[in-house]
């Protein structure tokens, strides 16, 4: 399965998010992103796409400055 | 390998821009994205993340209306 892991980052530290997501969506004008997980968990990411990187199945936020 | 396709939503018809892409990165305060394949081709893609489905191996990106 080729799903990511979802980080926010906050200080430089990578804060788990959501394991194994499999979807991601922009919200409210890309403000913010819908996540769903393999499982069918569901949460709103408030911030942006900092990078992903499949292969390594990660995927980082970061907030808005 | 998870790495996945690129397309562009026009007109409702999804056309490929890159295959096996690994790195996506916001460019520009997100109006672009920078993204790079397994093979290390490199695109500027100017639009918006429209939706992802890594399962699926899909990464949709539309232009700003």
């Amino acid at each position: 399965m080729c799903e990511a892991n979802a980080y926010m980052v906050k200080d430089g530290k990578e804060e788990l998010l959501m394991e194994s997501v499999d979807l991601i969506e922009p919200e409210d004008n890309n403000s913010s992103y819908r996540i769903m997980s393999i499982f069918g968990e569901q949460k709103i990411v408030k911030g942006r796409i900092k990078s992903m990187n499949l292969v390594a199945h990660k995927i980082l936020f970061e907030r808005f400055v």
